[in-house]
């Protein structure tokens, strides 16, 4: 029944649900090199030191815990089953019933929605407050009868939390509060045994879930930037059918792909990532520091960035620096992976700017009309889409 | 129509709507000893720092302001016409169509409000959303036709705010961050050339306006509160017939008067009044040092405080503080009120005291279920009804 309730639009549809729920999964679950397991006993936790309901700290995965290698741990070892359960909701229900345009255009319209939701967190109110509508509408639904009261109205709590959290508009907050919490210092800042950190935890890791895209590899990459660009020009038409502004990047006559798409991965998933690995919870393997077998790569990478401009330069050493100190002992793929489609971007945008110049067109550089087409992108990089900031 | 919207209910009616627009009007008008005023001309700030629409930056008040006497100011001085109209509109829409009910009420009986609000500020939620719809839904509701598109949105932003701003919820999250700006010398931590101390001043003016039955006199305060304990009776008596429990001061067959206005006084307005206050903010005039007319009555009351326990001590003595050290200077009728209505309900608090041990049942006092009746109060002390931490 939820599953039905998500539209058939070209991004924010059940696939994208199930994607986020697979990518909260995969956080919670892989193993984190260097996370701590706390103590179980039977999967009960040991520590119930902050939790409303002590008896219902059990762990969703501890015989899986188990069998984790010497040297790691998993978020679904640290957070009670009950709260990864929301999380686990949450993910399911956060785009439901989306219409495909963003805030901003709910907002500019003046929309129902927006009236209702006082132009605040429009969709993700109107996701969660739809959901449990559902969930409520039926009595088959309610999966969760065998909960405690007070667990459920924690468990509901906790799964509005961790939608809401998916507004974009709010993850500069998130990031700084996360950055105060976890310091320069790894994880010594969370403190696993409050509910409150657990809390910032879980809505970190559905906030990267959710704009998980560059953290593929490239083809999947490139499938999902086509389904956000391809719902953004349906915005862009219904803008221009009304005499409203095209939004930046919604205008198909137009395209913007790489330089948004990296904008989008140098503002929005690049911090996100950085605080999540900080936080030492990105999972990952050991790495031997002996062990040659990525080095020929990381030459070429570094190679790549000299090429580029300076404000470019600055945010990819930033990246690199996390990258090439994690190596050392870890290797992470979602890592690997946003770095490598950080560079694509920005190998097409300087590709973009080398034709420009070509064509003795400097002033144009940067115009927000340029007009580049899809077809020469696509001879350059085989890139024809695009994602940027609004993206949920 | 707006006025048309408001429930005949005993509290939050279309009086309290009115009486809390006369408040902000109060708070906003009327000359605050010391309060600067910033130099304009012909109506016109001179500084139009931070103001996104330098072009409407005129001041309600001006030729009022201009009779104010030599050291006295007023906000409508500080604040533009647009903000100052926005606080007044949020006023008036400020309880639209209030069912009566509390939050809390409304979360746990899973009321529909609730549930398309996530639990989240339910009903301050809806009364900005119904207000606005009522506003949209016919073209001579628009009263704002003359301002410009930027001035809207921001007109509406700024009334959005306010309204939110009475969820008591946030009550605490309002002061530290009030208390924080203005710190501890006085007004000079608000800078009013920025927009967002402005709109944090209009936030805490609307709360202090929302909260104003212990700044009225006596009698006028007993009248209010006589609506709020009905309205509460009421929704006590719906929980009674749900089979929920009562919740507390709600109870008609048990009455907590004395203990919770003291209490709401004590935690709520008390701490407002003195933030308010020590921004000086507060309307009221200079008191030369040597004039001794209210010596008398302070000495009074700090005999009656001498009479009381430590925790109401503790409380009493900071109000006292603050009065004794502005009354050398400032003398202000509605913190005068105040602490004259705190005091009032002190008196009864001890005489119920007073009264349990004679009956010999001193483990009682205190206790939540103490049937004290509605009668015995009256012959104590004229007084039959009671506030709350919930009333808006």
């Amino acid at each position: 029944a939820l599953e039905n309730g998500y539209r058939d639009i070209p991004y924010h549809n059940r696939i994208h649900a199930t994607d986020v729920l697979h990518a909260v999964w995969y956080l919670t679950t892989q193993p984190v090199p260097g996370l701590p397991n706390l103590p179980t006993q039977n999967g009960i936790h040991s520590d119930s030191v902050n939790s409303i309901t002590p008896g219902i700290t059990g762990f969703l995965v501890s015989k899986m815990s188990s069998v984790l290698e010497e040297g790691y741990g998993s978020l679904s070892g640290l957070i009670p089953a009950l709260e990864l359960m929301a999380l686990y909701v949450a993910a399911a229900m956060h785009d439901y019933d989306h219409p495909g345009r963003t805030n901003a255009f709910l907002v500019a319209t003046s929309a129902p929605q927006a009236l209702l939701y006082n132009d605040r967190s429009v969709l993700e109110n109107h996701h969660a407050a739809a959901a449990w509508n559902l969930f409520m509408s039926q009595p088959e639904f309610n999966f969760l009868v065998n909960l405690e009261h007070v667990e459920f109205k924690r468990f509901r709590f906790l799964v509005i939390e961790a939608i809401l959290a998916t507004d974009l508009k709010k993850h500069f907050d998130f990031l700084t509060e996360f950055n105060a919490k976890v310091g320069d210092d790894g994880v010594s800042g969370i403190d696993w045994t409050n509910e409150n950190d657990r809390m910032l935890v879980c809505e970190m890791c559905i906030k990267l879930a959710d704009v998980n895209g560059p953290l593929k590899c490239k083809d999947l990459h490139l499938q999902w930037t086509e389904g956000i660009v391809n719902e953004f020009y349906e915005q862009g038409d219904e803008e221009a059918t009304l005499g409203l502004p095209i939004s930046p990047f919604m205008d198909r006559s137009a395209p913007q792909l790489a330089k948004l798409q990296e904008s989008f991965i140098t503002h929005i998933v690049g911090p996100l990532c950085s605080s999540y690995d900080s936080a030492a919870l990105m999972p990952g393997r050991w790495v031997d520091p002996t062990d040659g077998e990525l080095d020929p790569d990381t030459g070429k990478e570094e190679q790549d960035t000299e090429e580029e401009d300076t404000a470019d330069e600055e945010a990819s050493t930033e990246l690199h620096e996390t990258k090439k100190m994690h190596r050392r002992k870890v290797f992470c793929q979602i890592t690997q992976h946003i770095l490598e489609n950080h560079e694509m971007w920005k190998r097409v945008i300087a590709a973009e700017a080398s034709e420009e110049t070509k064509e003795a067109k400097p002033k144009c550089l940067g115009n927000p009309s340029d007009p580049i087409t899809a077809i020469r992108e696509e001879e350059e990089e085989q890139v024809s889409k695009e994602e940027e900031e609004e993206e949920e």
